[in-house]
């Protein structure tokens, strides 16, 4: 009988699907209460917004297995020794796929005129260019930015994707280190960074970079507030540098009501929905790394402590 | 050497693209002027729009090339005996699967709603659900029905397409006939239609059958302006039975200033851009069928008459 914590702000909804999925892989298992010994925990599930700072106690758990995609909150917690392994969640990447898609088709298409023109007046020059003329660029070809650019390739867009090491992916033009984030910057038409949140990236979008961009491009940001120098976006977006922004996560979240993004007329701010994870594919994550921990089986979407993601 | 009418109105538009397709499927022509005997006509390239309505004189025309997709407003001209064939080009194709695939998503992902909530109130309720769990009908499955249908499939939306006849396409639930049509409608969630204009398909969106859609769905019209009746439509609206209906296709074009559509909250009007011919594509489409009545060969995309496309 295992005994597992749950450590995350949102135990409702993920009782049942974790039951579920338990008793689908026949691991017998239960949760830890308030009384619990830390001592007799073998897995830890995780979110940020939990209390748990201080995994010291932890001493026989086998691994903290996080229902957030991004680990940056915890990864640096010098207490945390155990392996931690990220979630990526099936249904997180398609909800993913599906923002990015969705936005940057309505970019592409123009559909902020479009909705803007019901005035009356036939307007046939809002006939949009084609997606094979589009030239978009992925930051980041990670699980989650791999298969935006993919759907994105297969709906026609001319896509560059950009990753600090070398990849290969079929259908888009990869460039990878120093020299191709210059080229996957001076093409892009529309902009989609999904990097993870490391100190390499931090700021990685300022005055400089943003400078690179073919004048009016549009950014989308569904990956890591801390990817953008706010104040450099700002300034590209009043001199018309950067055409528009649709911005999905901040430094700070919620966004606080004051900040110039919400009242910008270029950028549009969606409430950190691009990545939703889904309690239901999470949870059979979850249960298929405990399954692999028992059976002593490499965890699956460990974290590279030294890369920090 | 040949002689071709260009019966079209934007010659300007086509002049360089037919040229240059001429000159590299090696077709040596030169292009009817104002007195050019009609008998003297090889093929004639054909748009609604051009003052020719009388194609009885042209005893030598071996074929009609429409411009245009939709056939309707010649195919029932007693006077046009020569071979008719409709445009299929790739650019169209192209344009209307960006069309469709962004206004799916538009209203898969509530983009009304997120752009609308900008005031500073942190929304995490906009999470949209995924596509997999909405339900997409396609009603036909021509050229570009189905590749709409696969578009929206690859997305992963839950995709039904009916047709008239029986089809298969990989990934789609396909449907067909009476029957298949009042399933397809009773689980669109979201509902494409891209029929052709025949009898059959007049007003097939109609009281009765827009009774059948779930209460609430959203009806996407970039094909033909007459599968709809106006007035059954609004009154759908009106009821909350249509939930939201964005429509690129009208009986009367462009739609007049004052019809109630242009001020419905509910109803998006585009201004027929979801399937534009773009010139450089179709001029290759046009000389790859004077190519082949030249060589002989069966033309490609004739229009059968009996069923009207």
């Amino acid at each position: 009988m295992l005994t597992l914590l749950f450590a995350a702000p949102n135990w409702s909804d993920y009782e049942g699907p974790l039951t579920r999925s338990l008793a689908q892989a026949g691991i017998a298992a239960r949760f830890a209460g308030d009384d619990t010994d830390p001592a007799e925990v073998d897995y830890i599930i995780y979110a940020p917004g939990s209390p748990l700072q201080d995994f010291t106690p932890f001493t026989r758990a086998k691994a903290v297995l996080s229902l957030w995609a991004g680990v940056e909150r915890i990864v640096g917690n010098a207490t945390l020794t155990q392996p931690l392994c990220r979630m990526v969640d099936q249904g997180l990447a398609e909800g993913m796929v599906e923002w990015v898609t969705g936005h940057v088709l309505r970019h592409h298409l123009g559909l902020d005129a479009q909705l803007a023109a019901q005035d009356g007046v036939w307007r046939p020059e809002l006939t949009p260019p084609l997606a094979r003329d589009r030239q978009v660029t992925v930051l980041g070809l990670g699980e989650l930015g791999a298969a935006c650019a993919q759907a994105l390739a297969q709906l026609n867009f001319a896509v560059t994707g950009w990753s600090r090491s070398p990849k290969s992916l079929p259908g888009i033009t990869c460039v990878s280190g120093a020299e191709g984030l210059r080229q996957a910057l001076s093409t892009a038409g529309i902009l989609v960074t999904l990097l993870p949140n490391t100190p390499d990236t931090s700021n990685l979008l300022n005055a400089e970079t943003l400078a690179l961009l073919p004048r009016g491009a549009v950014i989308l940001n569904p990956g890591r507030g801390t990817l953008i120098d706010d104040d450099a976006l700002l300034a590209a977006l009043d001199s018309g540098q950067v055409g528009q922004a649709t911005l999905d996560v901040f430094r700070t979240e919620p966004l606080p009501a004051g900040h110039p993004y919400w009242a910008h007329p270029r950028v549009t701010v969606t409430p950190h929905i691009a990545a939703a994870t889904r309690p239901g594919s999470a949870a059979a994550v979850v249960v298929e790394n405990i399954r692999r921990g028992e059976a002593g089986l490499p965890f699956l979407y460990l974290v590279d402590r030294t890369r920090g993601y």
